[in-house]
């Protein structure tokens, strides 16, 4: 069967190697006699996929002990009020670097709940084209984190470096580049990401925590599942979990680990990104990206062409071409290619030779 | 291949048919040559499961069009907070029906966010071995609702009829028991259930929910994701959903209405509860079972052996003859079958006679 050429922005590919083991299984997991989603998340063959799991992130990511991993549901937009909510105070800020809509809705979130908010730096003015350069960012003592998103599906920008923050305070919305490269995981005190790009299936939202965070919430009162501490004494089952995106996480994570892990991930995506954003910059104007050289995102690659109408015909005649989910974000426009870990790349090569091939045929046309 | 008997609590047995049809398609739904985890939630193909999904829950439980029907994450339990922040005020209090440590839970949210809470019944004295009788209940004209927990999956009591309150403002955690038979839906201002037992695999919740209550929340400053308004107003899908876990759910009430809808399967769960509750009514107290008899239910049987010693030898021998999921909960002790809707007659007629026969050769020793 052939496989579709899957540039969703997220839900988006899994590994086509996961999917078959998951098929293979799904009537019988372990010769349980069941399938992975009839079984009590307390047994010990769900408990062992749970630990497995998060065995391999820890191992993946070389996350040191201090650090708490949990598996929690409700996507990154839970976590935008979770955050302020555990961790601040009537003295201590939130301070949010605004990237593009996903830092905004971050920021809204705090200030909904009447929290002390500050903006480090926004690259709004021109359209989220770039990520601020690290002496642009106003920070303070008084910060309780600093917030970023490290990668902005939108615009198709991406952090390089991270900030370097009092007391590590860095907490990043990694939702759209967890697990494509290796990680600083000391400069942050909170990573967070929601599973449906790099990590598996939607349902199931990852947040990596430095365990002296947990002290921030001691006398607070917040609703019990909105308490981070809660999972953490709990590994994750206070509530039943999402077993079955959990299942599935840890099959991509046994994935990475069987290709050389996240480095070797890594060189993948940069080969990857570099076939689409070649086609843009040797099509002489034809293609025009988005995002500022320095800012580019190896996950997301935005781009236009000369007129809203080209970009029409380019996404109508990739569709037939068997091409999937390359329309833009409405927001910016045009096209986006999502090259997540597990997006072939022999599905980037095919659309870098579509894009010259459309460029041959309408460049007169211009 | 031999299923095995899954009297597991939740997650539970999912009906072999639909792991079937989901096994086929999950490399290629609906011929898109892709997963129906890999497409977009915001796809037309993905859009159509959901909406059916919806259009055939409303049409198995009736439910009126004044109505909304969403689904969310978290699990019950984070309905919990939710509940008491969108509905509750100053001067309307959140009356709660005790009949077990998921009443208990729910009642405690609402305490933590500090606002008026009162206990309707309790049956805690008797350690939740019934439901309170409705003329019980002390309701008051100053509820903002009534909250029951109409099947307790714990002690194995479910509500056989319900109250009838001012306005309706009755809601229900009914998580272990919807979809098991015909609901009046008109009684209730909001019904609410986690996946995990008769709907579907764990990590969606279905909320169904009277429309009026909206306006409750209107002026109220609450996290974006914690409205019910934001879920309504955007069909579910303000942020990426648990697309597989909808998808299932949707196998289900497909499944369900192929078996005569919920009127069909109440038919067939009274039946298979019969069979296990007759062998313990017709032990001469070889097997005691926790809950009266007018408060039984039909989704999870709860009962007890002469001693711990003779329990822990009818679990074990139970596992050996490839029972799973018999153990009792660690605050009632002994043996708990759960005979959800997709649990086969012949699982409940096989533990019937395992019951049987345990009793026969172990009826001596006591």
């Amino acid at each position: 069967m052939k496989r579709t050429y899957n540039f969703n922005a997220g839900p988006s590919a899994l590994p086509e190697e996961v999917l078959q083991i998951a098929q293979k299984e799904l009537l019988d997991f372990n010769q349980t006699g069941m399938s992975v989603m009839e079984l009590s998340h307390r047994s010990k063959d769900f408990e062992n996929v749970h630990n497995e799991a998060q065995r391999l992130l820890k191992q993946l990511l070389a996350i040191p002990d201090n650090y708490e991993i949990l598996f929690l549901q409700g996507g990154a937009s839970l976590q935008f009020p979770m955050i302020p909510m555990n961790f601040l105070s009537e003295d201590q800020v939130g301070n949010y670097v605004l990237t593009g809509v996903w830092s905004e809705k971050a920021l809204k979130e705090a200030k909904i709940l009447g929290l002390p908010t500050a903006i480090a730096a926004s690259t709004k003015e021109t359209n989220y084209d770039r990520i601020p350069n690290l002496s642009e960012l106003a920070v303070s003592p008084d910060d309780g984190y600093l917030h970023i998103t490290s990668n902005n599906t939108i615009y198709g920008t991406q952090w390089k470096e991270y900030p370097k923050v009092k007391d590590n305070l860095l907490i990043a919305d990694m939702s759209s580049d967890i697990l494509s490269k290796p990680l600083p995981i000391e400069n942050f005190a909170m990573i967070y990401a929601g599973a449906q790009k790099n990590l598996g299936p939607s349902g199931v939202t990852v947040v990596i925590l430095r365990k002296d965070l947990l002290e921030k919430t001691l006398n607070k009162q917040i609703p019990t599942m909105l308490r981070y501490d809660t999972h953490a004494k709990n590994n994750s089952l206070y509530n039943t979990p999402p077993t079955f995106s959990i299942y599935m996480l840890n099959k991509v994570l046994q994935w990475v680990s069987e290709r050389g892990g996240v480095t070797g991930i890594s060189k993948e995506n940069e080969l990857k990104a570099s076939l689409i954003y070649d086609a843009i910059d040797e099509s002489n104007g034809f293609y025009k990206g988005h995002a500022l050289n320095n800012s580019r995102s190896l996950m997301n690659i935005t781009f236009n062409l000369a007129s809203e109408e080209l970009s029409k015909k380019f996404l109508s005649e990739a569709k037939e071409a068997g091409f999937v989910g390359l329309n833009g974000h409405r927001s910016v426009g045009g096209c986006r290619a999502s090259t997540y870990n597990a997006v072939p790349y022999e599905a980037c090569k095919a659309l870098q030779q579509f894009m010259l091939k459309f460029k041959q045929e309408n460049s007169t046309s211009m």
